[in-house]
């Protein structure tokens, strides 16, 4: 397949070279193997930093499966390490935020004498945060993947819905690096939208996750359809977006009517999905319970706020995981 | 070993006779059987309705054991149905909550022409309304028992720690009633208080079992020396005990902040004792979800107070138990 990306609009001053790219992605669970074999499809040269399925993709390479179509990334390139990748264009993160103090470790050897840029598509706050004390925010972008994508075999990634991705940048430039990013995974047939506000996209995207992901767990490893079928689930579900928006308005970011009504509504015709929290709950792996239960009630404690409902919730899924919290 | 009840101090006018009592026991989990075989020893004619351990006490009776003492209950007498006991001056009702539905089945067989007293052993709220659909209020009692019991096996009881019940009265001359029932239990060796105030008792015990046997279930099914080594969830059983409390204030009821300080306190030197909810949730039998969080909950919104914590625990709960609600 031919390089896909529709020339920029932006002029000479871009951050992104008009080829394609030479792209990393660390941490290939499920997002981050989608996103990068719908890169590589579109002509770009994508590196997967791989660690448990390492032989398996270098051997198979990557099944990618939507309602839509299914297609297979083969050869699909694989490594190890980082220095066996080496500088990139861009390096996508997809790492669970569990693993963000290995951020040191991975990144540098990606970084292209201080011209490579950074997209962390991971949950919760905090992360941007990490990137910023390793490199200029300038470089820093964050994308919010608003999709049900599961890792359902070895090599093998089902996405659910037709998802989309909300793209932000951190430093000055903002605007224009998010435009560039989105321009590139709009090129790539992927739904993607620039925003303004790096917040507004973060505290936004809690509202699904804290309730969902949350739930899930604490309610007994139910999936999504189960939480939808209960109003008393489903009732504090919407009272903990309350509190998230209260403590979104207390930054500054108000979210709308309508934004909570929809993300109410997103359960139904999602079927039995279980948000990624649960899939990792479930098999015994880390949940990324700081990133998104704990960095935000702090911060909506810090701003005066109560957060009774999201204070109860992490207490809970720090146990129920066997965090220290 | 005789007779042992002190004899009375309130002259003619008691609702017990001063003789030993006939007593049945409806209910005979872990609480029910202790107190049975405390009174048993005492000297009464205890009678124990019986289910699922019916032919094991039959034949083998009670072991009792105690950090201070062991003994034997046997032959116990036990039923298998209310009319194969008959009239009784007391019933001492320690069934699930989650079984009040039996009531009108269970009691009416064993009230002695209007003259039966009915103690209620059980937790939450709802158990004396119930009872009050069947007799008239000046013959009930409920008994708040502040105890770690265990059923460990067939026949065998074991209480944990040096427990204390408070005693009240319900309808007019519940003063009298809960003196009178106090002075029962003392005689037999227990550590009873008549209190003037039922709803003070109740709501009291309610500051023990809303945070401590919820957190136990909720929190993936611990014990409460696991509850007792985690600052998490002790500061948000105490933030549990103080919506409790404020709800108990809106209904007249002042509970001090040394009270809290004891409850908080109280799992020191419990070991790792498993709440009554957990053995239930633990071994998938019905957990009284309704009467320990449902009724409180709506009695404190029904105030106009949010109870906010409650409200995810009592959601969380539900689904966790498989109730519907």
């Amino acid at each position: 397949m031919p390089f896909a990306r529709p020339p920029s609009t932006l002029g000479e001053n871009t951050l992104l070279p008009a080829r394609p790219l030479k792209i990393a992605i660390v941490g290939a669970g499920a997002v981050g193997a989608y996103y990068g074999c719908v890169l590589a499809r579109a002509g770009h040269d994508v590196h997967f930093l791989l660690r448990s399925d390492y032989a398996f993709v270098r051997e198979h390479g990557y099944q990618v499966r939507t309602g839509q179509e299914d297609f297979r990334l083969f050869p699909a390139k694989v490594a190890r390490s980082s220095a066996g990748i080496g500088p990139c264009d861009l390096v996508i993160i997809a790492l669970k935020t569990t693993a963000n103090a290995a951020f040191p470790e991975l990144l540098p050897p990606l970084d292209d004498a201080g011209r490579t840029l950074f997209l962390t598509l991971q949950n919760g706050l905090g992360n941007v945060e990490a990137l910023a004390r390793l490199f200029p925010v300038r470089r820093l972008a964050a994308g919010l993947c608003f999709v049900c994508i599961n890792r359902t075999a070895p090599g093998v990634i089902e996405s659910y819905i037709q998802g989309r991705v909300q793209m932000a940048g951190v430093g000055p430039g903002a605007q224009g690096l998010a435009r560039e990013l989105a321009g590139l995974f709009a090129g790539a047939g992927i739904a993607c939208r620039a925003m303004d506000s790096l917040d507004e996209v973060l505290w936004k995207k809690l509202c699904w996750n804290i309730p969902f992901n949350g739930l899930a767990i604490a309610a007994g490893g139910i999936a999504t359809d189960k939480i939808a079928a209960s109003p008393a689930l489903m009732k504090l579900a919407h009272a903990l977006m309350e509190e998230l928006r209260a403590a979104a308005l207390a930054h500054g970011i108000a979210i709308p009517d309508a934004f909570i009504v929809s993300q109410l509504n997103s359960l139904q015709g999602m079927g039995p999905y279980k948000p990624s929290s649960l899939v990792d709950y479930l098999g015994r792996r880390p949940v990324e319970v700081d990133s998104i239960w704990g960095e935000p009630l702090r911060r909506g404690q810090a701003r005066g706020l109560p957060m009774s409902r999201l204070e109860v919730l992490h207490a809970l899924l720090c146990h129920l995981v066997g965090d220290k919290c």
